[in-house]
């Protein structure tokens, strides 16, 4: 509590949730008595630099004291950043104040961009699995095999079906407008390059027209958003694409200097050349042995990855309880890759946690543990049952919190996390893609950071809207979120808190910090080099 | 400091601030451990509606007891709030997330905004004399005045100039592109409906088009702000028209159910009808009396006005150093109606307040006192020197934050102003139109409110971007800032709070409270008949 006399620079102690109105008065009291008495000039500097350090001191990385290598790459990078920031002051475009598909040409001219790309960024812990591998790979790869069909749906986006067969159907199928088409046969027809360009269209958010016409809202933005995603779960459910489309994600994280993924999708069952369902067990398990594989060909250079298992936020709570249970299974065959639970799509639109309270409580009435990963206010909605989402997931004793956008506006909500070492998964292209924010300055995690509230940041689904794999979304968040003040110190411990933050253990942990101050001490190196 | 056992309900001293980080791990097993055990679903939703309604006390009115009669009119408002929350999510136009130029129809509509018109809600602390009164009245009155004559400038905004002269000048002005030409022969000639239609363009931000594609930026969105108050400014120095036009702004105020004003001006000495300028003492002088004449017009009905004194920001020392000498002099002329001094214009295109300290500290370094109202994080500049006003306002022990737009970045300065109880003036509508942030659900605002951090609410520059006076700010603040869950007790403490942290004395501000008891008695009864 406050204790007067309340200076406010050594005692920080009167924060908002543990001073009562009336001790707001005495301390206020207290403080004019200092500030009203001769001041000189020099006194208020020194305040005021004291002020301004601690202010420094409390951003994620504030803590860190950077050694001699990372300072003079440290004053590189603060150059070229505050170059950045200078221009834009002066007027030239701002790529987090834009829309991303305004931006992303100008963020790849960014000296500051060209840095973080080699950077050791640690771990992405939001990804969604039918959204991680180019879609210039999908489409040169997946939709080039033989037996490929297609179809565009009934619904309202006309989405686009994808399938395999020996011998298609000559029946419409219900869902689609039209009758089964052979890829092959249409790509011929109308040359590749105009099929694959109609086909990343349908696949894709992109857009070169004006985002905010195309997309007015968060509404309109989903619709696209999951009209997209659909062909590409059809494709990666062929057990002839699963592999080689995984094996691409990690080969372009790693590229892109992640080391360490943790990957939600809904454990689709996987299906033969001939039709044949597979089980949602045989599913986990090529995981783990992909997971597995990639780790050894990579060797020292991949810490591995984790799946999230997630189900739908609008089915019904039978399905919800069975996935548990099936979870939990899971949880024990594969205690080294299967990381926990969640459940995924429009918040806004499905039902919250406290819904499937009872399926949620499962685990713990069973006294087993399953780790959860929820999302949770990813909503600008406050006051409503979704954004109430924050609180059932941190009753739940969530691991972390994926995206958590409203949680700022949710005071006991950050205490909760704060006290439970939740981090937030922030992904800011994601946010501003689907309609929650247009300029990345106003987004929520500019508040989490200025805290140094833990936070990871990842891209969440970054095929969709081509925003590559982690690099884009650290430029936003260093750019964007952290201010012009955040440095190399910032930079590094976003990296370190993906680790930190992870569904790793321990000893998993432990190897993966070292890996990654390997490859830290090698970017080092690299950046001094080329800057000689 | 946090004290484990941390069970996070019970226990919220494990806020941000004070907890080290070695700290979080030991409350975070403790949490643990408690929430992995046996848990039975009535134990969670007691503890979910601990949580529900600890966030709900938090909120700005959060700890208010609504009497009878407030409840009832607190079930309708809710219920109509309701309503317009449902059709927005459903998909209607939700007006706080909209450019408040494409929803101030819709707001018009609500029946919340239509409760809020009526709603006592005390002072409005941070307005600019220039855009106060409605443009209509100025268009129609001042404009109509004899001798008047016009010219636009040669600034890129091709800004309106005003002026009064028996004899016009028959040479160029150096400012104006073309001679100064007659008012009342320009009208005669144009049509009175055409003419002042391009005057009000002229003065005022309003557009009928995409207000994005008008203002593609806050530097486009200064630039037609500032072109659009010169005018305004010409016409008020008039003293034939500065009465009439102050008196016009209080009845407006007052007629919006505003029984308060604090005023800010830069004290433009006021020009006889022969031309002779006379002193800026003369002009407090007139506002004092001004003032005190409003108030016996309209007894037991308005509590006053004060006026803050402002320097532009990007004046030399010099000119500084006398407007607060002077503004020292007027404090003792006037200590009723002078309430302090301040600095304005664009944070990001001015000078820091670090830029003046010699001259803001004169006051402490003579002993003497002078309440500063500081503008300051008017900006999305984070890191910036521009947002580290913030800091400077605070250590100078600002009697409020103008705009305060940043304070959510910065930690500490958050804390100095909860610790000195210094209250942030949110203008919503205001960092809309002039470019900080599109949708309103994104204000930084809506994180202060949810922690019931001292703030009120205001209109900054309400006729220039035609937002009548402060019920749309209030609205915008109700329905987009405080979240679905506020309800009667939020906006009554605002219109409490607005009396609390103004400049009013106390013996002032008992008075103020026993008034606005009085409307707020009135208002509560006229609502339950009309809904009777």
């Amino acid at each position: 509590m406050c204790q007067p006399p309340c200076h406010f620079v050594s005692n920080e102690i009167c924060m908002m949730m543990s001073v009562p109105r009336w001790m707001l008065l005495i301390c206020s009291l207290v403080v004019v008595v200092t500030y009203s008495s001769q001041e000189s000039l020099q006194r208020y500097l020194a305040n005021r630099q004291a002020v301004v350090q601690k202010e420094s001191s409390h951003r994620t990385g504030g803590s860190l004291k950077l050694n001699s290598k990372e300072l003079r790459v440290n004053q590189y990078l603060m150059t070229v950043k505050a170059k950045e920031y200078a221009a834009a002051l002066q007027g030239a475009p701002f790529p987090p104040a834009q829309h991303f598909f305004k931006s992303k040409n100008l963020i790849e001219k960014s000296e500051v961009f060209q840095l973080i790309q080699l950077l050791p960024k640690g771990a992405a812990l939001h990804l969604h699995d039918i959204s991680i591998t180019s879609l210039n790979w999908v489409i040169k790869n997946a939709t080039y095999k033989a037996d490929l069909y297609f179809c565009v749906s009934t619904d309202a986006a006309g989405s686009l079906q994808f399938e395999f067969f020996s011998v298609p159907p000559t029946v419409k199928e219900s869902s689609c407008a039209v009758l089964w088409q052979s890829v092959s046969l249409a790509r011929n027809k109308q040359g590749a390059a105009v099929f694959d360009e109609w086909l990343f269209n349908k696949m894709s958010m992109w857009t070169d027209d004006d985002p905010k016409k195309v997309y007015p809202n968060s509404t309109a933005a989903w619709q696209k958003f999951e009209s997209s995603l659909g062909p590409v779960y059809d494709l990666v459910r062929n057990i002839g694409v699963f592999e080689p489309y995984l094996w691409q994600a990690m080969t372009e994280f790693i590229q892109d200097n992640v080391q360490y993924m943790e990957i939600r999708g809904l454990l689709p069952p996987l299906k033969t050349s001939n039709g044949t369902q597979l089980s949602r067990n045989y599913t986990m398990q090529k995981y783990a042995t992909i997971f597995d594989k990639f780790v050894s060909a990579y060797p020292g250079n991949f810490s591995g990855a984790k799946y999230i298992f997630s189900s739908k936020r609008h089915v019904a709570e039978e399905i919800v309880k069975s996935d548990v249970s099936l979870a939990l299974s899971l949880r024990d065959t594969y205690p080294d890759h299967f990381a926990g639970y969640d459940l995924v799509g429009r918040e806004d639109a499905g039902y919250p946690l406290i819904h499937f309270i009872q399926e949620l409580l499962l685990p713990s009435q069973l006294n087993r543990s399953l780790p959860y990963f929820f999302h949770a206010g990813e909503t600008d909605w406050e006051g409503t049952s979704i954004d109430e989402n924050l609180i059932d997931a941190l009753l739940l004793n969530t691991s972390r919190i994926g995206h958590g956008y409203a949680i700022t506006k949710h005071p006991v909500a950050m205490a909760m996390a704060l006290s439970q070492d939740t981090a937030i998964e922030v992904n800011p292209i994601s946010n501003q893609v689907l309609g929650l924010v247009d300029d990345l300055r106003n987004h929520p995690a500019a508040t989490l950071i200025s805290q140094g509230f833990p936070v990871v940041i990842s891209s969440d689904d970054p095929a969709t809207w081509n925003a590559g794999q982690l690099s884009y979304d650290f430029y936003q968040a260093f750019m964007g979120l952290a201010g012009e003040q955040a440095d190399l110190a910032t930079l590094k411990q976003l990296a370190q808190d993906s680790i930190r933050y992870s569904a790793m253990s321990n000893s998993e942990k432990k190897a993966a910090m070292q890996l990654w101050q390997k490859k830290w001490d090698s970017f080092l190196d690299e950046i001094l080099s080329s800057i000689k």
